[in-house]
């Protein structure tokens, strides 16, 4: 494979703008939600450019859509993989980048009149933000076995439709095989959609994996009073409670440092009134972290916290767990070609984990996997304004091409 | 007067329950909001039993009314009032007890065939809940001259009627003066509406005042972040910094402790996301003192810290004052009087502020002014729970009695 093999940087963007018309808002965002009008527009778009350039499609009973590249041999492809659905108020890049980077690449490719050894594949995979149905990642869940395509089929989305209904309307219930997927490596390139990148001037991210999540919801049950009458030591004020364990919050990860972070992004009085202690708060916390260990510690400290508060103010804490997921590692041998080829690149990287979760970490239990990650501006994401200078987007479809290719050998 | 007189505790108990018909909700709470329909028929009601009584009744230009009993000689009356209207959760007792006490001391008058020296009245003021029209209280704002009638007939309510329209379409807009009050004397019993009388074992409170009021509505403004992608260090977290002001505010109210009391009753996040750092918070402080200037140093040291959590987030705050009373001081010979008249009907007696505002507090500035409280069961009021037990009204109406009879004399 040439060494110097560049794609094109100019096509890459044309196509993202391209694609950020199916579903374009007003104020220049997108709002692509899975199974929508929109999504079957952005599909379709997508669909015709991997016919277009020769790949052989296949849709599967969730909709993901794989874009087959023979190689010089059969057997399991490469795989460039992400996500063309949006968040209601997306922008341009989260998801799409990684699929229309696998375009550019397989282009690129086709130009140079290059056929690696080993298929390539360019996928899409259904409803992986979750703005639309629950779970989140739902597709590559199904993709990789993890869940029954049954399951996916009867969720139904906070606008009340079934997704199975869903993907009949817009045409994109397939027949291909779920459920034991047959990929050589996956690699799927995304913006990072936080500021350390920027803020430390790198251009490229080797990510090692996916921060471990564990989302809990208190609702915390105190007594309604007068704001006024009500003498301090009679309270057990509910929202009191709340901003305890919101500061607490806060400390615990100061205090275990690293890569913790914890968010009280979440919370609600009941009656929020300017004149009545709160009879209820319920709120969430999001902690995170790379080593499991470390986060069950975290847990197991914001518990005791929570359950300390809870008697000195006299109130009860009912406690749901929203969301809990593992650490995932990927595999690092991957993340060792991601830096290396950077610095090849003269690309400033650095290694990170990814504070989001992402379909890559459905493949990571089952074959090689990885993520290459460019500068999120701002560090600004599921946001209107999301951007990534067209420099960057270039150089991290570079960096897929160059280690796909040699994944591919 | 006879010193041995008593009210009649079945006939109060059953004019409030009668009174608690007009408005009633399915869950045996009320909803008589002020100048609606359910507020007509409260008022026909009870200006029906004035009459009854013999009362010569007037009502002036916002609704406003007062029944009068001729005493043996002409001249300013001892007023007995509160008011009648209710939050939308309302219950029996708020602002009712006074006004039915009122009449219940005229009917025994009647019956013992007594009459004062001195002219007896009782009243009820419209809108003193603030539940429909703003600002609450206005009725007698307008009686005592703080506010002119004409700028609370043009108030809008919440539900877009004025209140001009809306007392012509009752049938109380009225022609007796206003502003000018000539009142010899005023007495308020009402429900506490708190917990410490029946905390303590007490069954009459003699108010010395009501406590000043401070309201602070913050608005902060940080940036919304990914909860995941983006570290610590970099986060302007509007509701971590509303938490840090929530907790602060109640270890200011322990550190100046006395009657000092501290809420954050309201508190909003934007986008309100479990894993979105929240971009802005919308949050109120209540502060409440019985000495102005302590408020005046709580509302400092409150100002001061939150300047500095802003500053220390990297967040902007709006300040906004929503409110702002200074503290009311009753006659100091008109609470002493209820607490030696509590005395000698052996009922357990304490002096303390009112934590909530009353039409009394208005009439303070014009004439010898007072309180009573009666306990409060679990010193829960404006909700459909409120409740004081029969013996305690009753003691309350014999207290009133008594203080109104001496009063006259």
């Amino acid at each position: 494979m040439r060494q110097n093999l560049r794609i094109d940087g100019a096509r890459l963007s044309s196509r993202l703008a391209r694609l950020a018309e199916a579903g374009a808002r007003p104020d220049g965002g997108v709002c692509r939600l899975a199974l929508s009008d929109a999504d079957k527009l952005g599909r379709d778009l997508v669909v015709g450019w991997m016919r277009e350039l020769g790949l052989e499609v296949s849709i599967d009973a969730v909709g993901n859509v794989v874009g087959l590249r023979k190689g010089l041999e059969d057997g399991p492809p490469v795989m460039m993989g992400s996500h063309i659905d949006t968040v209601a108020t997306g922008g341009h890049y989260d998801g799409c980048l990684g699929v229309m980077a696998g375009l550019e690449v397989v282009e690129t490719l086709n130009n140079a009149g290059l056929t690696t050894r080993r298929p390539l594949a360019v996928a899409f995979f259904t409803n992986e933000e979750g703005a639309r149905f629950q779970p989140d990642m739902f597709g590559s869940l199904v993709f990789t076995g993890v869940l029954a395509p049954e399951a996916a089929l009867a969720i139904v989305s906070v606008d009340g439709a079934k997704a199975g209904d869903e993907l009949k309307r817009i045409g994109y219930a397939g027949d291909a095989p779920t459920g034991k997927p047959n990929v050589h490596a996956y690699v799927e390139l995304h913006v990072e959609q936080g500021p350390t990148l920027e803020a430390e001037g790198l251009r490229i991210g080797a990510v090692e994996g996916v921060q471990g999540i564990s989302w809990t919801e208190f609702t915390i049950l105190g007594q309604s009073n007068h704001a006024g009458t009500t003498p301090m030591r009679l309270r057990h004020d509910a929202g009191f409670a709340a901003a305890e364990i919101a500061v607490f919050a806060r400390h615990l990860a100061a205090d275990i440092g690293g890569y913790q972070v914890a968010t009280v992004g979440a919370l609600t009085l009941a009656p929020n009134l300017v004149n009545v202690v709160a009879e209820r708060a319920v709120m969430t916390v999001d902690l995170r972290n790379t080593d499991n260990e470390i986060l069950k510690q975290a847990e197991a400290r914001l518990f005791a916290f929570v359950a300390e508060a809870a008697e000195a103010e006299g109130v009860i804490v009912e406690t749901r767990t929203l969301a809990r997921f593992e650490p995932v590692a990927f595999a690092p041998e991957m993340v060792d070609r991601v830096e290396r080829i950077a610095r090849e690149f003269d690309l400033p990287v650095k290694r990170l984990p990814s504070g989001a979760g992402h379909d890559a970490q459905m493949f990571a239990a089952v074959c090689p996997s990885c993520m290459i990650f460019t500068p999120s501006v701002g560090g600004i994401s599921h946001n209107i304004k999301e951007y990534t200078r067209p420099e960057d987007l270039a150089a991290g479809a570079d960096v897929l091409l160059r280690l796909v290719t040699e994944l591919a050998e």
